[in-house]
């Protein structure tokens, strides 16, 4: 990474799939995509291979779409395989949920089969709190937790809705349903919401829009096996050779 | 129950605190109160001494209050200590809670202390599912497992802050502090939206205004003691000459 001319600075953070470090002149950090994988709120652990290669990839790949079509995101630029440079946000500590198919949670907490189609998309809004399963939370209980104000939960739903319209023509070329997927934001020193994190098969449910196939990390969430083969799949169809760049 | 000249038909259904028997033409029920106590879905389970008497005359005293200030209720009738005679309704399968200071669940899927006091109201609504422990759902996701449907769930949620807002005052003249509640709805032969179930300290919290003590079901769940006692303060509390009609 110091190869790059880049001053880093140390690490802010490390999470289960990336870390963190400052950058720049602080403006700035860089994020490292790490093969770690866990589920369940961490209960389940594994390491996919290359996985961390795959997601910084597609996540340059979406976050440069998505700026294209006018989504305000903290992408900056591609560094080297793992790495990204990104704009410094501050996270907003909530999980923002598109759902365009019942699965996962909502399968479970409201008994529907896991398959049936939504008829318009829902937004759920979880804390990040993995101690507590990351629960559920109103729009209301998020803003009286002090999480975010009322102005930025109303932009921040929009935005969401916003990437699932965008994403899902995009994907549906690739011949991939975008079943859900989870965002996060965050703001800038001026206080602009950016779209955050990343953007990736650990974070949306892909299923082959012909064989119903699970092309995500359900295939290591539930031991389904050809999980790093999925990765490799979805980066296959939706990889372009611009992000070659490094 | 035979000797009120009331023709009952067969039970509709058992419930963990009460029992609903058909009524009447068919567009009545008539609903037993138990002294049987539960908590947690169902895990935690006991007796309250005249449990059943006091939630059915309070429930009573309640909805014949919030009936004056314009609220629709399925009370129809005491019929005596522990049954009360209702209008039939199809309940909707969802929990409305309507919180003024943090407890309970909020408490812990947020991480705030228990006692802070929320600068507004907050509806929540929960499928009504035990064996998924009542999991809080968003308005739209009710709304697309059929629940009920966008106009109903609005309704309910105006409904549900006007009762909190007759509520309120009506038990601080009591020296009730109204942490929080919960309500069923239930629509009528002709789709009418009408409170329903029951109003107790089983399904809101009361604290004393002066001394902070809990007077409802918190005292069972979490094994405080004076059970019983704090049921007879709330009735003491509230009751009113005029119910003791039988």
């Amino acid at each position: 990474m110091t190869d790059k001319n880049l001053v880093l600075g140390g690490m802010l953070y490390e999470g289960k799939a990336k870390q963190v470090f400052t950058a720049g002149d602080g403006d700035l950090v860089l994020i490292h995509f790490k093969d770690d994988a866990t589920a369940f709120n961490g209960e389940k652990k594994g390491q996919i291979e290359n996985k961390g290669v795959i997601n910084n990839r597609l996540s340059a790949r979406f976050f440069r779409y998505l700026e294209t079509e006018g989504i305000p995101t903290h992408f900056v630029a591609l560094i080297n395989d793992r790495d990204m440079l990104c704009r410094r946000v501050e996270i907003i500590p909530l999980e923002v949920i598109v759902r365009n198919i019942v699965a996962g949670s909502l399968a479970k907490r409201t008994n529907q089969a896991e398959g049936t189609e939504l008829g318009e998309p829902l937004v759920e809004l979880t804390c990040k709190d993995d101690a507590r399963g990351d629960p559920l939370v109103t729009k209301e209980e998020a803003i009286a937790m002090g999480a975010a104000s009322t102005e930025e939960i109303d932009r921040i739903r929009t935005l969401a809705l916003q990437v699932n319209e965008k994403l899902l023509p995009f994907l549906l070329e690739k011949k991939l349903k975008l079943v859900d997927f989870k965002l996060e934001f965050g703001r800038d020193r001026d206080g602009n919401l950016l779209l955050a994190d990343e953007i990736s098969p650990d974070t949306c449910r892909f299923w082959d829009t012909e064989t119903g196939e699970k092309l995500d990390k359900d295939r290591f969430r539930r031991d389904l096996g050809g999980v790093k083969e999925a990765y490799i799949e979805v980066w296959n169809r939706i990889g372009d050779f611009r992000s070659s760049e490094t």
